[in-house]
């Protein structure tokens, strides 16, 4: 096209501008009150990140929010690091303060008398939601990159997955379940403290694993088969392949190899925090060494209970009178990754401890208050 | 102007409309890359709301927000009405969560541990902020009717008054003040369940009322004058002009009349709970009804301790030894109204049963749960 410019041009030109934007405001307006026809008084219309690569990254309830979780311990931070390899997915570290504000408003709502006094002050349904959804949105799209795609890994959102589902329409949620005996010999073992957990009984431990996960698998039921995809822990181990196609198909995001080498991408893509306690196992690359350590560990007599004490486990499909079941074959992949790792073992524990400065060894059990909290409890009836 | 549509008319309009849309486009990424040079990941346009009028209301963190705090039982509620009738302000109800989410934050970060977490996990105190400043605006914005300026009356916000000023740097304070004698009277008398006090005993009610408004009364220092207003309860209703003015020239408001006469707009621009206990008193205009009902009620160990029970009554120029001091004089309208109220004492009794149900005396002090919430003890240490 080429620019002839008539000696009318310049008066017509400003003339052309000025009934654009009058047209563009009007629109505008149309829109914004056809937006609020049903709803007149409210409007969220999208907020905006910055990349580093200076792209603009709109932000908004309709996004296809990723959710990852879980009991503790069940590969939920496997799965967000194999994630975060992926060029178009952030996750990230905990965040921690997303499943307390939720259990918060479990809180609220749950005295018939404080629902009343919300109510009455025009807190609604809807105004307490829109509240908690621009909360949760800001902490999920700032605590770290902004990404095509955003996920989130606190393990017990899940327990309210139906709810976030009315906050974020669009969201999805990855559901890691894993061998009972091999989470609660994880949690006992490493010293995992969490809410109603007694890490001096493998029998309390298993009871309360079971409650837990009793709950997240009814929401994930009651999600659906679209909304939320069962991922055991130990198939994705033996099977990465097929299980991240199965994952990301579930997502709608194109395939890349990189989620096969999550350990290549840390602190590159893929953010550790140096006090989460799963930080040491996922520098490694995926490998089996997490999958039968708990054999020989828990006492006779539970061990005799088990399919009374954890009747999950069989609904699961993991056989409770096998120690340890046959979990299936390894792809060679990760056989010898595993072989690999082993032969290091020395290598693999000086570079944990290198990166993470010894942190879990020096906090200990001691100032666990906020461990303490009801929404840090898998097991706080909602 | 005349519209002449030469031949090349059309195709010239078509090629000023692309151009001035590509310019648009192009303005709006160097304003978005400009608005986050310093803060580089992140921008908070506004957000909008419409109102019945089909005004478009922007809401964002620089808005110039009003927070009326006090002691419970303080006239919080009968300054929130008096704003609420000017026809530039919103205040409403209670919200009840705003309180609680501040308070939730300081319990969080009071732990070191957890503090490290959050960091760690890429929630530094921005983040958090702006998390917590979107649940805040979402919630004073739309619990109600939009208006050209918005205000939060939960009297408990000023106790943490200091940070509210870092999530929203333009807020002003309304920090109103009662003579701690009458506010303990109300307390018992009305039976109002608030955390940490006890409603049997008059000596202990007001040792939590003098730590209370002795924390609010340094954050109203350190906010200052620009930011923090003083409002004497009992000045307020013995000279409401010489008061609204001032509070009015305070927050940067024109005056206008209907705020002395608030309750002409009940349930029309005053909305009011069937469940918040001070609904019924503020139906009434403006008197002198709840200045010195609390004379003759205080046993007489207390009435001689009280200066030591409670030195903020001195700080605050309420003199401790006087049962009662001597507040002022009246301005005439005030006496009137008061008379007039007493005459028709009857009717207003009527009345606010009729309004509110008798919604208080069915509920008694039965379902109190959530009134021992640790957000809602104004003695709470932040």
């Amino acid at each position: 096209m080429i620019l002839r410019l008539s000696r009318g041009g310049p008066r017509r030109a400003a003339f052309y501008a000025i009934l654009l934007l009058f047209v563009a405001a009007v629109l505008f307006r149309i829109c914004i009150l056809r937006l609020t026809e049903n709803d007149p008084a409210m409007v969220s219309p999208s907020k905006f990140v910055v990349g580093p690569d200076h792209k603009i990254y709109e932000y908004n309830r309709d996004m296809p929010l990723i959710f990852i979780g879980g009991v503790p311990r069940s590969g939920t931070t496997l799965m967000r690091a194999m994630l975060d390899a992926h060029p178009d997915v952030r996750c990230g570290q905990e965040t921690r303060v997303i499943p307390r504000l939720l259990q918060l408003r479990f809180h609220w709502l749950k005295s018939e008398k404080e629902s009343l006094r919300l109510e009455e002050a025009g807190i609604t349904k809807s105004v307490l939601d829109s509240a908690i959804a621009a909360f949760t949105l800001e902490i999920i799209v700032k605590h770290g990159e902004p990404a095509p795609r955003l996920c989130n890994k606190d393990p017990l959102t899940i327990k309210m997955g139906t709810y976030v589902v009315d906050l974020f329409p669009n969201a999805k949620f990855i559901f890691m379940v894993r061998d009972g005996r091999a989470t609660a010999h994880s949690i006992i073992t490493r010293k995992v403290t969490i809410t109603g957990f007694d890490l001096t009984s493998y029998r309390q431990c298993l009871k309360k694993w079971n409650s837990a996960v009793e709950a997240m698998n009814n929401q994930c039921k009651e999600l659906g088969p679209n909304r939320c995809l069962k991922v055991p822990y130990e198939q994705l181990v033996l099977h990465p392949r097929k299980w991240m196609e199965k994952v990301l198909k579930f997502l709608d995001i194109p395939w890349n190899e990189s989620v096969l080498h999550h350990h290549e991408f840390i602190n590159n893509g893929v953010s550790l925090s140096k006090v989460e306690r799963s930080s040491d196992q996922v520098i490694k690359p995926v490998n089996l060494e997490a999958l039968t350590k708990w054999v020989g560990s828990i006492p006779d007599d539970v061990v005799k209970d088990m399919a009374e004490i954890a009747p999950m486990l069989s609904v699961l499909g993991y056989d409770p009178y096998a120690n340890p079941p046959n979990y299936g074959r390894p792809d060679d992949v990760v056989a010898t990754n595993t072989k690999d790792i082993q032969k290091h073992k020395g290598d693999w524990e000086k570079k944990a401890k290198e990166m993470f400065n010894n942190r879990w060894e020096e906090g200990g059990g001691g100032d666990t208050a906020l461990d303490k909290e009801p929404s840090d409890n898998p097991n706080n009836t909602t």
